[in-house]
């Protein structure tokens, strides 16, 4: 299996001091491609390991599947002699459960709109392929927990800690701010893919009752992985973009940004977050 | 021409005081199609702006077109009226000169592998395809010059500061430390086109003497296109991948990472980074 991080020699220049040379660690980059039956279906940059649960998650998103049953079989494969010592484990081929299509080579979101192109075609095609209905989802939340959120994520990122160069996802309970799982990626999508493939092999689909917690921004990427597994709440510590609201309030997804410390902003479908009202100290 | 930024109404929510309702400011991102001679070649989810700049960068970083000669136009087209009402500036169709053979839509450097896939397969796609030699560029910098261009880049983003949420890239002078250009975007691979894009336009490449700082951490992505434009150093503020280091090694590009404050460590081609001998203070 692959590594999650690399020890490299490099020089350390401070202004007034020495060059010192000594030994850093870090975060792996490796492509992984995907292949549905055999047939290459897209490549990834991600960092190895749940590699099975990225794929999953990256099809989740991509409304190619939304039950653990529509995934068959899973198997690094490379070179003449599977799981020989050629293998680079950087291909999966992905088996689907008969009955569910397998779709073109790299079909698109962002180029199923016949309308040339725009945001307001991506954000359909969202809703054309969701199997499930974040609308109707009726979680809600205190701003209390959300607060505790981030410094959980933070506090289990393992291997950020070694070597500053990774996104996390963590899937949390709305209700208890339990942490339910976190994935460390180089990318932050596929942070969020292999937490959704994680959820559709443990069988949790569609995810009501949770918050997603993303380490950086909130992009339309991440808001369309949230949707299409069926998570209510997409927290970021850093800004959202104009399309990633559009796509919240298309889909009905809370979407909040810049979690930090003790505050936070809410763009879209605010009912779902709950604020204690702030008790007076009573006066003798 | 499509808009940077966008209000957007926001709930801001404060942990013991009142939820206020104001106006939030948004980084735009609206996907962009970039066609060669009619047919559909890629999309990326972009900021709006300079988007021609964007698509020749990209052409750039992909081995397709290296001077300004080989592009011969670039227009804005979407819906059957060019140009009218209907465009939405969201599709780029680019003409190449005479002579530019056009690739196959969707090639990819992470694909063209023969021994199933491997980080070193896409180096070496890098390597087969570049037009210039980094390797050999002689230009140095001084680390007192590189120690500074973080807050430059951070003093001219006009739209981070009203929204929080854009990348950027910026190409310095080695020798002056002096900004030549900057961008900012919601993608950091597309603020790193732009650049390239605008120094292609400019007759520049290859980009010896400079150097190019990006506002995030340095990706085999962002390598690749430095290198591909013929920038000998790239500096992050923050980590690099294991993958991003391996092919700066290979390129002969000097990869700083973690460039704050007073310090930074340099992963490839120190021998670039020229360091001041601290001048002991003379003793009567």
């Amino acid at each position: 299996m692959g590594r999650i991080t690399v020890r490299r020699p490099v020089t350390r220049v401070m202004i007034g001091a020495d060059a010192r040379r000594r030994a850093d660690t870090l975060a792996v980059e490796e492509p992984l491609e995907i292949r549905l039956a055999g047939e290459p279906f897209t490549v990834t940059m991600r960092t190895p390991g749940h590699d099975v649960e990225l794929a999953a998650g990256f099809l989740v998103g991509e409304g190619i599947i939304s039950r653990s049953e529509h995934l068959r079989a899973a198997i690094h494969c490379g070179g003449p002699g599977t799981g020989g010592a050629d293998n680079t484990y950087n291909v999966l081929d992905v088996g689907l459960a008969a009955g569910v299509p397998v779709p073109a080579r790299d079909r698109s979101f962002y180029t199923t709109s016949s309308c040339g192109m725009c945001g307001k075609a991506s954000i359909e095609a969202v809703r054309t392929v969701s199997a499930y209905d974040v609308a109707a989802d009726e979680t809600s939340v205190d701003a209390e927990t959300l607060v505790t959120l981030p410094e959980t994520l933070r506090a289990h990122q393992d291997v950020f800690d070694k070597t500053g160069g990774l996104h996390a996802a963590g899937l949390f309970d709305a209700r208890t701010g339990e942490l339910l799982v976190l994935r460390e990626d180089v990318g932050r999508h596929n942070a969020v893919d292999k937490v959704v493939g994680w959820a559709l092999q443990q069988g949790r689909l569609p995810l009501g009752g949770t918050v997603l917690q993303v380490s950086g921004r909130a992009s339309f990427e991440l808001v369309q992985k949230a949707a299409m597994a069926g998570i209510p709440i997409l927290a970021a510590v850093s800004a959202p973009s104009s399309l990633a609201v559009e796509l919240a309030d298309d889909a009905g997804l809370t979407l909040i940004g810049f979690l930090r410390g003790q505050s936070m902003n809410v763009y879209t479908r605010m009912d779902r977050v709950t604020i204690l009202p702030s008790v007076p100290v009573p006066v003798d």
